[in-house]
């Protein structure tokens, strides 16, 4: 390849300052060092992640850096002593990495690698614990690992699923983050059975992804819970058959649906962030054995809290990153899933814009009627 | 029998009010209605759930009223349509139920039976809603449906566990309640794999039963936190072999833990019910895996908290109460582990005294030395 060895040159979305609009900068891309990848980055999605460390919230936010971690793309070249993929690969950068080596891939109980997290931590990569990016000589951290608001990103090979070729990238590029972190939440962290109740706060992407991990799993009754009711249009095609709006209530919501459910829920799942609702959803689940999920992500400094007694009588609380899946190893398999129309990915897009259009694009995530909005990185 | 259908008038100690001496008694205990069973108790021990309803913090505390949960006795007769035990049968009275037809009791998730809750909740029996006990005929409230601080009781029929009859009943009137809740914390709530790493606050009777529980599930270290050093002696017999005292740090807990274990232990048991402790508890677990089960019970009104950030990468939060033994089925196994040696009941054993001198056996469960003091109720 031409380019390989080579710093590229092109477009990237830096955010230099919380807060303030992403500016399109050309963007100096090093070459991949020992055990890194670059990938051309085709198409890239936003996620709520994104939005809370550009608004500043985030204290481990760090700046100027290149966001964005829901993407697909072509491996451009790759680093020394990288074998699992090879320029030409079509690949979804993955901000849980998966090192099949570390105490945590090895303990055959979570998907939580630990092999890189001191540098994605931190903006930097491992080899050199440096940056890659860079405009006019001036670094620019990375985020999350992946970085794909841009033409080109590296990320750490441990970090790369390599995908069915013939997988169209302007779609699953939605199986880096929210879509698995919801079908996760249900498959892999509450393993839900079949005839199960279930109540899903938040019916934003994550919730509908739940809704539909749900209804594959078998859940008889999958109660959808959002301050929006216009969602409930949408939840349905994504197996929710019950919408309870708690602004149509006086009683706490989860005296709402404990009501409703003859005592409450089998499992719940919080797809929100918020930790008054976190707790709504613990306490909405029955008596003996009804399981809490805690998807979303609250604000940085915010707390959790119940009366103990709500866990001595048998309710369990969990949570889920990536819904607990081994990247590496299961975003290619639920790619493969797509392809079998096994589960949806197109339905999840609302909106398509380019990268130029980056700043539009954070916008549409704080209104209703955005899922997900896919951003050709082309243009 | 010459006492069937007949009120006995009997010894008992009254809890007339909050935090006052226990009076000695003659009760009058009347004979067991429709699915009720009279129990000649012979020997009963004290717990702290009892001193907690005794000092008056138990916002559901009923007085006057008959504690004591923690017992074994002789069936005297039955009621009505009761045949699960008859007269003579040696028995184990439960405050957890088993009917074995509730939702609860089916759901096959759960010990938590839903049958009789209305009524030993709010210290009556389910048939006529009233109670059995009276002086001079005043009406004295139950206590967790089994008073058995008193000669004779009267249960409902499915909070009766009907025992091997060669067991001493001196020494397995302990299985109702402190040493299965640590027992079964282990091997039903947490269910401990053999090489974990396991961490157990407070080296009372129940921290001491969960760490039988854990050497014999095959857990590898077991480290005993108690702010009593005192205790690491005993708490070596039942398979403690480490000891951390809080108090010889500076840091929290939580931290001191995490770096004696590599990142933190597999599972960690509260057995104080000090909600501070049971956040130390959550947050000394393992990332991506670590469980946590709240054995203790909290003074009413406390909360829980921490950042949820603790569940989302992967911590589990959860109770366990009666450890998770359905009651009538498993105390009569958990007699014949006993029988068989394969589970220690003598040694929870550090006093003897009589019901009539009940007062000082209160005493004792403030101080440091007593585990169980078993109280012969002929005297
Ligand atoms: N754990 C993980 O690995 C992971 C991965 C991706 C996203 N997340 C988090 O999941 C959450 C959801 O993401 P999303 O993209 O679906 O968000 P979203 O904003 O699209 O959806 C949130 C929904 O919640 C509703 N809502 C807001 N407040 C509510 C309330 N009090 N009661 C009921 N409904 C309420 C909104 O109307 C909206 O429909 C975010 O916190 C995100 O950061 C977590
Ligand atoms: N969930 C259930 O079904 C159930 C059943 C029985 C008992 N319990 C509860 O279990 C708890 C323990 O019962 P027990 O009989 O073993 O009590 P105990 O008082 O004998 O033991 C408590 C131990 O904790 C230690 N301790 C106190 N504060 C501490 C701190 N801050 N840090 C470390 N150690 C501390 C004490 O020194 C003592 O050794 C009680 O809350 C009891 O009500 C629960
Ligand atoms: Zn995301
Ligand atoms: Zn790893
Ligand atoms: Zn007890
Ligand atoms: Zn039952």
């Amino acid at each position: 390849m031409a380019t390989q060895g080579q710093v590229i040159t092109c477009k990237a979305a830096v955010a230099y300052e919380p807060n303030k609009p992403l500016v399109i900068e050309d963007v100096q891309v090093a070459p991949p060092q020992a055990g890194e990848v670059r990938i051309k980055i085709l198409y890239t999605a936003l996620c709520h992640t994104d939005a809370y460390t550009w608004s500043g919230k985030d204290p481990e936010g760090l700046f100027p850096c290149i966001l964005g971690h829901e993407a697909a793309g072509i491996v451009e070249s790759v680093g020394e002593g990288v074998t699992g993929v090879q320029a030409g690969d079509h690949v979804i950068p993955c901000y849980q990495a998966e090192c099949r080596e570390c105490k945590f891939c090895k303990s055959g109980k979570t998907n939580l690698c630990g092999k890189v997290r001191s540098a994605t931590g931190v903006g930097i990569m491992m080899n050199d614990r440096k940056s890659r990016f860079s405009v006019n000589g001036k670094p620019i951290y990375h985020f999350m690992g992946t970085s794909t608001f841009s033409q080109y990103t590296v990320v750490h090979d441990v970090s790369v699923a390599k995908i069915d070729p013939t997988a169209p990238l302007d779609k699953v590029c939605l199986l880096g983050c929210g879509v698995p972190t919801g079908l996760g939440a249900v498959w892999n962290t509450a393993k839900v059975e079949p005839g199960s109740n279930v109540a899903i706060f938040g019916l934003g992407t994550v919730g509908l992804a739940v809704a539909e991990g749900a209804k594959t799993a078998g859940a008889s009754r999958i109660i959808g819970i959002d301050i929006d009711s216009k969602k409930y249009e949408t939840a349905k095609k994504f197996g929710v058959n019950e919408f309870v709006n708690p602004k149509d209530h006086d009683k706490p919501i989860q005296e709402v649906i404990v009501d409703l459910t003859d005592g409450g829920v089998d499992y719940s799942f919080e797809c929100i962030g918020n930790v008054s609702v976190m707790r709504a959803a613990l306490e909405c689940c029955h008596k003996g054995w009804g399981t809490s999920v805690i998807v979303g992500v609250a604000a940085s400094g915010q707390e959790i809290s119940t009366r103990p007694f709500q866990l001595v009588t048998g309710r369990v609380w969990k949570g889920t990153a990536f819904g607990g899946f081994k990247s590496r190893t299961q975003v290619p398999w639920l790619v493969e899933k797509y392809m079998n129309k096994e589960i949806k990915v197109d339905e999840y897009i609302t909106h398509n814009l380019t990268l130029g259009e980056i700043n539009k694009a954070f916008d549409l995530l704080h209104e209703g009627t955005c899922l997900r909005c896919v951003l050709d990185t082309s243009k």
